[in-house]
C-alpha cells in the first residue's frame, strides 16, 4: 500500500525503475466538497479555480507539498475541478488559474515524491497530468471556457506547465516572480508535462530562447519574459487584481456559452470493486489476474433515447452516454493506476445497435446544445484516454454485441478486433450474427489526438479503404463484410474462436510489456503529428528513457541529490 | 578498445545501460575494393548491390555474423555504396538490393553483438543505420535512383527494415521466404531501424494488421505478404532473375539520369587524427577532453568558384562545397562513435563571405546537372546528421568567420549562437566586425527532416519573424541587425565575449546528458512531423527506452537470452 519503494531519506533502490513497487490504490472519484488542495470561486461568468495545497495532503506518506508543489491527488481535485467547471456551469466563460499561498503559483511537481516514485508510477503521474492539461485545452478551444493563468508569484516546472496549458498567461511583475522550467539543472529529467512542445510548438517561443530559457535555473520574469513569448503580460501588484479581472471580463465577453444555462450535477459515480470485478451501471470489468487480462464490458442504453436535448438535461447525469463515458474514464483511470500488472484489456459491447444509433443521432443533431457538445467532447476525451494506454486492447465482436457508431470507436481503438463468424451453435444457434455498424460519429466528432478520426488513421494512405468503409454507413456488418472491409482485424467462426481468441491473450500475456508499449504507441498513432501527439509521442518517449537513466534515478542520480545537499554525479557520456 | 561491456556468454553486466563501455575506435571510411560484406555489379543503367556477409568480419570479436546479419562494420560499407553509386555512377537509375546467400536476403543486425553492445553503442549504431535507410530514400526520390529490394530469401528484422527502404519490394514465392519482424516476440525490443513508421506511415498497413504482423515470428511470406501491402509482388523462384531484371529496367526506364554522364571519384579523405585534434583540408576539430568541448572550425574556399558546372565537374572531389561536405560528415560520424564524452560542439567559420555566396550561387543555379545537384543533396543530408546528433551545437560567429549561406546553417542547426559586437580589441582591432548573411541557400534547398528549412523551424508560429529574416537576404548582418532579426542568440562584445562563451560551454558541461539529449530533440524539431521526424522521435525515443529497460537488456532480458535456449524473464508490470 506504498507507491514509495523507499523513503526519500532512506537507502536509494537498487532497482531505481522500481518495477517492484505495488502500488498504493488510487481513487479518483471526488467532489468539491472533498478538496484538500482547490478551492473553485465564482464571480457570474468567470471562475476562480485556486490552487492552495495543504502540505500534509500528500497522496501517500513520505513528503510534504511545500510551495504549491503537487502530486496525483492534487491533480486528481483539478481534474475533477476542470470537469465539474464545464458540466456543472455553464454560465461560466472564463476561468482564472490562480493561487492561494504568498509569491508562489505553483512549484510543479514534488520533487520528493518523485525521487521516492517507481517508474510505473511516475509515468502514469505524467500521463495523467499530461491528460488534464490537454483537457484545459480543450474547455478552451471547444468548450469556450478559457483558462486564464493568473501567476500571482512564481510558476516553476510544472507550475510554469499548468500556465501554459491556459490561453493566456499573466504574471506578476515585481522582480522576484518568473516563469522557470527548472527541472533539466535542478534534476537531470525533462518537464515532464508537455512543457518542451508547449514553449515551442504553442508559444512558438524560438528554439536557441527556448534552449537557453530551459536552463536558465531562476527562470525569468518582468518585461523579457514578455519579449521572449513565456508569458503574455508583466503586470504590477499595484494594478494585479484589477487586471486579472478585466482580462478575465474580456475573455469572458467572447464566448458564446448560454446566458441562462443551468448545469447539471455529476453526482457521486456508483461503483463497486472488488479484488476481481469493478462494476458501474453501464461498465463492468472483470479483473483476470491470472490470465493477466481485464474483460471489459460496456452496456448501451437499457432505454429509448429521449427525444430532444430537454430530455437529455432532464436525465443529467443518469443520461447512458454521459454515464456510461463517466464509467470508461473513471474505469481507464483506475486499471492504469492500480491493475499495471494486467496488461491485456478486452472489450465486449452488449445491447441494441438501434438505440445506440439513436442517441448518437439524438448528440448529433442537438452539437448546438452546450451539454450534449459537452457529452461528445468528454467521449472525445475518454477514448483518446484510451489510444494512450500501455495496455494492449482488444475488442471481441459476438452476437448481442451493439459495435455502431459511438461504441464501434472502442473496436476501432483495439489494437486487434475478432468479429464472429456465425453464431455459437451451442449457446444460441438462433442468435443474429454479431455485426458493427459505421455511422455518423466515427466519421468526425471523435477524432484521435493527430486530428484523424480513427477510421482515417486505419486508412492512412488508403483513401479506397476508407471510402468503402464510409460508404458502408448505417449498414449491420457481419463478420465476411467487415472483415472485407476492413473493420476488424480476424472473423474466426465458432469453432476456432475460443482458441484464437485465447491464443491471441496468451501470446500477447507472453511478450515484453515495454517493447509492447513502444509498438502500440507507434502502430496507433499513424500519419499527421499535433502538439497532443508530441507531447504524447516524442516528449514522454525520451522523458521515459530520461527517467530510467542512472543520472535521473540512479543512488547518484539527480532526483535522488535533489534537496541533499550534495550534487549529482553524472556519466559524462552522451548517447 | 572494445564496444562489449561483456562477453555474450559471460555473467552479465550490472549495468545494461552500459555507460562503463569505452568504445572500439571506428572509421568510416571506406572504399569498394576494401569491402567485405557487399559486392557491387553494373549493367549498364542498373546496378546490383549484392550483400554477402563474411561470417568472421565483424568490426570487433565476439560475434559471428551468420545469416547475412550485420554490424556497423557492414552498415557502413552499406552507406560508402550507397554514396559512390550517387557520384561515381550518374549512369545508374535503378539500384537492386539482393542477398549473395542461399535462402536468407538479411537476417537484421546482429543479435549477439546488440545484446553485448553498451547502450550508447546500441544507439549509436541505430541512427546510423536509420540514416543509411533515409539516404536510400533520398537516392530514390531525389537522385531518382530508385532502389529495388530483391529479397531472395527471408528478410527478417534489419533485413525486412532494409527492403522496407527501397521504393519496391519483391520476395520470393517458395512456401519458405517471408518477411518478418520478430524484434518484439524474439528479442523484447522494437525494430530500431524505421521499421513500424516504415510499415504504417509508407507501406500504409492498416495498424491491426502491422500489429499482428508485428508479433509474428516467422513472419508472411507469398500472396498473404502482398495483399497485406507488406511487400509489393511475391515471385516464382523459376522466374524470379528474369522479373527482378524486367522490373528494375522499369524503373530504370522511369528516371531522368543524363544518358552519357560520367561519374566524378570520390577519392580517399585526406585526414590526420590524434588524441587532440581531427583534421582535414577545410574542416578541423579541436578536441578538448577538460572542458569536454570539440571546437570545429570550417574553411570557406580558398579560391574563387568555378564559373560553371563543367568546372565543378573537373574539380571533382576537390570542389570545395563537396570537399568540406565529405569532411564534415565524415567528421560528425568519427565524433559521435568514438568520442561520447565530448558533449558540446562549438562551430567556428573562416574565409570569405562573398566567395561562401559565389559558390552557393554557383550550386542554385546549376541544380539540373546531376553533380550539382548531388551536391547540394549531400550537404542536405549531413546537416541533417547535426539535428539529430545528441550533443549540443554551439556557433560562435567572430571576425573573419564566414556565415553565409550554406554555412549559415551550421550557426542555425546551432542550439544557441553567439555574434561579437564590434571587435576584439586586443587581437585586431582594424577588423571588419562579424556578420552574418541570409542567402538563398537557407531558403530551401537544406530542409530539415521535418520538411522545413531552419530558418522557418526557428521560426515556426512566426510569420513577421520569418519574413524579416528572409527579407534581410544578402545583407552582411552585424551582431546589433542579426541579435535583433533573431538570426543569433546572444550578442556580447569583446568585454563580456570570453565570460559569456565560457560559462555557457561550462554550464552545459555540468548537466545532465541524457536531459539535454532529450531537450535538444525536442526543440530542435518544432511543428510538423514527417516520416524522418517520426524515426528519429516518437520511434527512436521508444527504442531508447526499452534498450535500458531490464526486460530487454537486464541479466534475464531477452536479449541477453536469446540464443541461449532460455526464456526471458519478464517483469509483467505495464509502465
Amino acid at each position: 500500500m506504498t507507491i514509495l519503494t523507499s523513503e526519500p531519506d532512506a537507502p536509494p533502490d537498487t532497482d531505481p525503475a522500481g518495477d517492484s513497487g505495488a502500488a498504493a490504490h488510487v481513487e479518483f472519484r471526488t467532489q468539491v466538497s472533498a478538496y484538500r488542495h482547490w478551492r473553485l470561486g465564482f464571480d457570474g461568468p468567470i471562475a476562480t479555480l485556486t490552487m492552495d495545497v495543504d502540505e500534509q495532503g500528500g497522496l501517500v506518506p513520505g513528503y510534504e507539498l511545500k510551495l504549491n508543489s503537487y502530486d496525483l491527488g492534487v491533480d486528481i481535485e483539478l481534474y475533477d475541478a476542470v470537469q465539474r467547471l464545464r458540466f456543472e456551469h455553464p454560465e461560466v466563460r472564463a476561468v482564472v488559474v490562480t493561487s492561494g499561498k504568498e509569491k508562489i503559483f505553483c512549484a510543479g511537481a514534488n520533487i520528493r515524491m518523485l525521487a521516492a516514485s517507481a517508474h510505473a508510477w511516475k509515468v502514469n503521474f505524467c500521463k495523467f497530468t499530461n491528460e488534464t492539461r490537454n483537457g484545459i485545452e480543450d474547455a478552451t478551444a471547444n468548450s469556450k471556457q478559457t483558462y486564464l493563468a493568473a501567476c500571482n508569484g512564481t510558476a516553476s516546472g510544472g507550475g510554469y506547465e499548468l500556465a501554459l496549458a491556459c490561453e493566456h498567461i499573466m504574471l506578476v511583475d515585481d522582480r522576484s516572480s518568473a516563469v522557470s522550467l527548472p527541472e533539466l539543472s535542478l534534476l537531470g529529467v525533462l518537464p515532464g508535462t508537455g512543457g518542451l512542445t508547449r514553449v515551442s510548438d504553442k508559444r512558438h517561443v524560438r528554439r536557441d530562447v527556448a534552449d537557453y530559457f530551459s536552463t536558465k535555473t531562476e527562470g525569468i520574469g518582468g518585461r523579457k519574459a514578455v519579449d521572449w513569448r513565456l508569458v503574455d503580460e508583466a503586470v504590477p501588484r499595484t494594478v494585479w487584481d484589477s487586471t486579472v479581472a478585466e482580462r478575465a471580463r474580456e475573455f469572458a465577453a467572447r464566448s458564446n456559452r448560454p446566458e441562462q444555462a443551468r448545469g447539471i450535477e455529476l453526482t457521486p459515480l456508483q461503483k463497486t470493486r472488488t479484488d476481481t470485478e469493478i462494476s458501474y451501471r453501464y461498465v463492468t470489468a472483470r479483473l483476470d489476474r491470472e490470465r493477466r487480462v481485464v474483460e471489459i464490458t460496456v452496456l448501451g442504453p437499457q432505454r429509448d433515447a429521449p427525444a430532444d436535448a430537454a430530455g437529455v438535461h432532464a436525465q443529467g447525469a443518469d443520461f447512458w452516454a454521459l454515464a456510461m463515458t463517466r464509467e470508461l474514464d473513471d474505469l481507464i483511470l483506475d486499471l492504469r493506476t492500480n491493475e499495471t500488472g494486467l496488461g491485456t484489456w478486452t472489450f465486449c459491447t452488449r445491447g441494441d445497435t438501434a438505440r445506440v444509433l439513436a442517441y448518437d443521432a439524438l448528440l448529433l443533431d442537438n452539437g448546438d446544445d452546450w451539454l450534449v457538445n459537452e457529452i461528445v467532447l468528454y467521449l472525445k476525451r475518454t477514448l483518446k484516454r484510451l489510444d494512450v494506454t500501455s495496455r494492449s486492447l482488444i475488442a471481441l465482436v459476438e452476437p448481442g454485441s451493439c459495435f455502431a457508431g459511438s461504441l464501434l470507436e472502442l473496436a476501432l481503438a483495439a489494437d486487434r478486433s475478432f468479429q464472429l463468424t456465425g453464431v455459437f451453435e451451442d449457446i444460441d444457434p438462433d442468435a443474429e450474427p454479431a455485426a458493427v455498424t459505421v455511422a455518423p460519429m466515427n466519421l468526425g466528432p471523435l477524432p484521435m489526438g493527430n486530428g484523424l478520426t480513427r477510421l482515417q488513421s486505419r486508412f492512412y494512405g488508403d483513401d479506397d479503404g476508407l471510402a468503402a468503409a464510409e460508404s458502408a454507413q448505417g449498414e449491420a456488418l457481419r463478420a465476411e463484410d467487415a472483415g472485407r472491409l476492413g473493420l476488424v482485424t480476424f472473423t474466426p467462426d465458432d469453432i476456432d474462436w475460443d482458441d484464437e481468441v485465447r491464443i491471441a491473450i496468451e501470446e500477447r500475456t507472453g511478450f515484453s510489456p515495454d517493447a509492447l508499449t513502444g509498438l502500440e504507441a507507434n502502430y496507433r498513432f499513424t500519419g499527421p503529428e499535433t502538439l497532443e501527439t508530441k507531447i504524447f509521442g516524442r516528449l514522454t518517449a525520451w522523458q521515459n528513457w530520461i527517467f530510467t537513466r542512472p543520472n535521473a534515478s540512479g543512488p547518484e542520480g539527480a532526483l535522488r541529490k535533489y534537496g541533499t545537499g550534495q550534487r549529482a554525479e553524472f556519466h559524462k557520456e552522451r548517447v
